[in-house]
């Protein structure tokens, strides 16, 4: 047989997508996953929307359309920016994406050559661990502490470095936010090193507490690019995501779209575009926060009630995740093991580390499921913890 | 500032698209593009598709789904192959893609080094140079002729190649097919070579003349991949093509798609699916062909009425496109100045040349205008041709 490339011959299947066909057993309570709420998905909105676009613009919408995408979803993308976070946002500096898990890879091919030092908080997103590790990049990784990363350590990691991927808001999978002072002094260290930096915000206007803040981008567009999702505020089905970038970096990022699959769904993004025209967008936004919110604090309520006290869980003021950390010693793999027997899942932490560590990890998907469910499920995982200290 | 990654350095927007913003004038008779003909589009039979699939499983359609596909699409698409060529494909061999140009990304990404070998056809089809050039193969390029390639140069080609990549029916931008006999011969050069194939079929159920023939992959499945498309028996707004592979190839296929967008859209793919079951799919195809073929011999016509008699234009049997040949010393990019003036435009040949040469060819579509602008248009770029003659 012929030889495969070398950039695909250490590349793996998302570990997450195998755990989640051991959690197909209905009897299991699922925090693995990483879906948001379908009861979160405007069925019936969606439902006029497709009906109104289809009959007043059929053939548009059925028809080749522009690598850029559609102009009037990257002109809301842009007032969506200017509204909420104060933001000037050419739409020409918008790409269309196929879910932002293509501006991922994306931006992996136009700027990493094997063996340039990308840098990626710890714990770091996966779904970007993917996409890049098959450019075959030298991976650096920097603690990511509560109001985000460890400066000195991104200051010696940046040095050399062609890129930092980070998750400022609500962050998979720990759900920290970068505080104001830890954004400034991001921007900064960016200057400084001059490197290209990818900020990653699919989560950003899930926040059920606390104060907004504006992306990094904002302080450092240049060499900088800033993606969005409707994933988690409109459904994830759609596979619609956006990058916002710059000049040089817009131009090779539509030259890579071009080439990886000619445009993003036309009907989609019509759609879509027409939902969010047609409807209250800042109501249904407000009323998955407070969907969230509650589930989170639920699971809060019941990680302080059962969980043994020295276990850390993160407090996120939105997002999907919360993040514990085991006692030293204890393996959230072998956790994994019991909590399968006990009918509860999670994702490990290692696979969210690309230097080997975070085995006494874990995430906690909490958007999709009921309170009952998640107290259940918490005091289930709780006794298995237990049993793992008992050894 | 930083620098970007090698693999885009030397990589242009597409040139079609750039003639396209030239046509935007609708004075101008475009032969230039490539889209299918809207008129062909079923759109009540999607808007129907659309609220059945949303109205009954709205929160599937909008939720994150299976990388490798909805699985009634695949078994669609593996009972088509078998009703239809005779073969048997397991829908677990199929991938369903964001339309066949992903897929081009993906087997690039798996396959392709820096510095690989890889053949395809003179002229070749664009989209494919261009996926396949991110990846920096060294390109080495074989003369098709009226049914098929040149079989000893492909045998040259072939030694030490690591892929070749063709469109055996109904070819972009030529028009033409590999003969029963060629398609033998290329089955047993790839066995003798022991390449990978990439066999793109987006135009086989377009034959509006002749008689079908079953891909090259159905003799070669083993390291060959086999592309489909519902761009142009559906419509290609949504983005939805497949890659049938086996083994090792599809597993590694599958990994690819995951950290490239995690999966093609859910709602795209039910609603064409529930499409496909409603209606009569056979009618409908055979609206197209007979749509495409009489705008076909249109075309024909009335360049066998106006072209200079040393003009030679291929004869195809289905599919959108013929691909001519000017005298030797006349330019098509002179020719397509001359043109745009008198308001006629058409694809310049070199563009499909991984070599440079080509020079004096060009593709002219016919899937997308009707018969009597297809004679203008015709007319307008003979005249420019006798100018072009005259100097």
């Amino acid at each position: 047989m012929p030889q495969f490339a070398e950039r695909i011959s250490g590349a793996k299947r998302s570990f997450i997508r195998e755990i989640l066909k051991v959690t197909a057993d209905p009897q299991v309570i699922s925090f693995a996953g990483g879906l948001p709420n379908p009861a979160s998905f405007p069925v019936a909105e969606i439902a006029e929307a497709a009906a109104k676009v289809i009959g007043e613009s059929g053939a548009s919408a059925l028809q080749y359309s522009t690598t850029e995408g559609y102009k009037p979803l990257r002109q809301w993308i842009a007032a969506r920016y200017k509204a909420r976070k104060g933001m000037d946002v050419n739409p020409d500096d918008i790409l269309i994406t196929t879910g932002s898990q293509q501006a991922l890879d994306l931006v992996a091919k136009i700027i990493v050559n094997a063996g340039d030092p990308v840098v990626i908080e710890r714990p770091g997103y996966l779904g970007a661990i993917q996409a890049l590790s098959i450019f075959r990049p030298d991976w650096r990784s920097v603690e990511l502490m509560d109001d985000g990363p460890d400066l000195d350590a991104l200051d010696a990691a940046l040095a050399g470095a062609k890129l930092f991927y980070a998750v400022t808001s609500f962050q998979n999978p720990s759900g920290l936010s970068y505080s104001a002072a830890k954004r400034a002094a991001v921007a900064e260290l960016l200057r400084k090193h001059d490197a290209f930096f990818l900020e990653d915000d699919p989560y950003g206007e899930l926040r059920f507490s606390g104060q907004d803040l504006p992306p990094v981008y904002a302080q450092r567009p240049e060499n900088s690019m800033l993606l969005g999702t409707f994933s988690k505020i409109a459904a994830p089905g759609f596979r619609l995501g956006w990058v916002v970038a710059q000049g040089e970096i817009m131009e090779r990022l539509v030259i890579a779209k071009q080439a990886a699959d000619l445009h993003t769904g036309s009907l989609d993004q019509m759609l879509v575009h027409r939902f969010l025209q047609d409807n209250d967008f800042e109501a249904h936004v407000l009323r998955i926060r407070k969907l969230y919110g509650d589930q989170c604090r639920a699971m809060q309520e019941a990680i302080a009630l059962h969980f043994p006290k020295d276990v850390h869980v993160t407090a996120p003021e939105g997002g999907m995740f919360l993040w514990a950390t085991l006692p030293q010693g204890m393996d959230s793999m072998d956790l994994l093991k019991r909590a399968v027997e006990c009918k509860v899942a999670f994702v490990p932490g290692e696979a969210f580390h690309v230097d080997g560590t975070g085995g006494n990890t874990l995430r906690l998907n909490y958007s999709n499921a009921d309170k009952d469910t998640i107290h259940e499920g918490i005091r289930r995982l709780a006794d298995c913890m237990r049993a793992c200290l008992k050894g």
